[in-house]
């Protein structure tokens, strides 16, 4: 059976959680924290989510376990069949990673910590957000789905991200999914859906353990 | 025919131009460069390269270009027939990007314009640089290639990142590759090719005048 890896507090790990449900593959989850020594045992940049295949593979980084997870068990299928489109909904998911969810990712460890964002960081934030506006806006149609008509990966992956996205940008005081057409519509859909919601439930659970582990780690780091 | 849209000084663009003629493909350039309103038109992020595919469709970001050229044209395969074996070259390009490249091309602003780097920014990319040379080492095989027997995009790919995140790290007097055991002798594997000959032949024709186009863009910008 596979095994994820990882804590439900983890918008990537949820990610791959939601393929697994929609593809209905059995799988078991094993809680582990980031900075684990467990963790590093098996993901070489120690990062969560982690996937055990059946064949006893690792795998990190959620968009190598979505393509994996796609070709391996195609049966309820995430990507259309057709290259072509196969390549748009892959490029949706490339430009929320790269101008939505990196940048905006920067933000959190000063949320967490509460220190103050330096004036920098922020800046280079703040254009890297505004391409992602822009690139999105062109690249999402959101009737009703993402990338049209058909729910794909780019849904379950760009959902996500935006949660991440969304959390790094209010400390920009940025409502950034508000500036795209279509995209606060299209999200409420998502989160309505059965699968989103037992994730959310998880995820809510978690969240009082993550904290701690959180205010633990800024604790640690204050003292060095 | 395929277009391929950007110019030889870029190292993105070099990647896909390897990767269209390891795959033998026919295929016609078109110099593009960053900013331009013909860029933005076929390009949502404005980023390049950019390919026109023989259906017309507009494709932007290296890795979605490579996932397509490979399934649409697998004759001259760059990925393994396996699932598992393809998810491996797939997080060693995941992993390159993510903490080579990507933190090292943070630095390259300042690199061209000569201004100081802020220390909050070398620490960002120093963490994130360390992660990767672990992640790297422990990911890349370099026997000889960097997954193992067969030559893959993960070759291709991490050589052109390469040189994008060695550039970069040298802005913190960092030579990044040289700490990963058997990264070199590859490297100087891959630049012997003869594929990567033509390509640095036509980076260096196109050097100067892209030099050009980025000291008027400093020049545009210190006058705002």
């Amino acid at each position: 059976m596979i095994t994820l890896h990882g804590f439900a507090a983890s918008n990537y790990y949820n990610l791959v959680k939601h393929v697994l449900l929609y593809k209905e593959l059995p799988f078991q989850e094993n809680l582990l924290y980031g900075g684990s020594e467990e963790l590093l045992a098996i993901s070489p940049a120690g990062k969560v989510p982690v996937i055990t295949t059946n064949e006893g593979l690792n795998l990190s980084e959620s968009s190598v376990i979505c393509d994996y997870l796609e070709e391996t068990y195609p049966d309820i299928a995430l990507y259309p069949e057709n290259s072509s489109e196969r390549a748009v909904v892959r490029q949706i998911m490339k430009v929320a990673e790269l101008y939505f969810e990196l940048p905006s990712r920067r933000l959190i460890p000063y949320a967490f910590s509460g220190t103050e964002i330096p004036e920098s960081i922020k800046d280079e934030v703040r254009q890297a957000l505004d391409v992602g506006v822009i690139a999105i806006s062109r690249l999402c149609q959101f009737s009703p789905w993402v990338a049209g008509d058909k729910f794909t990966m780019a849904d379950i992956y760009v959902y996500y991200v935006n949660i991440v996205a969304s959390f790094g940008a209010s400390q920009l005081d940025w409502d950034v999914p508000a500036e795209i057409h279509g995209m606060k519509t299209w999200n409420d859909s998502m989160s309505q859906l059965a699968i989103t919601q037992n994730i959310e439930a998880d995820r809510q659970a978690n969240m009082p353990e993550f904290m701690q582990k959180v205010t633990a780690q800024i604790q640690a780091d204050n003292a060095k």
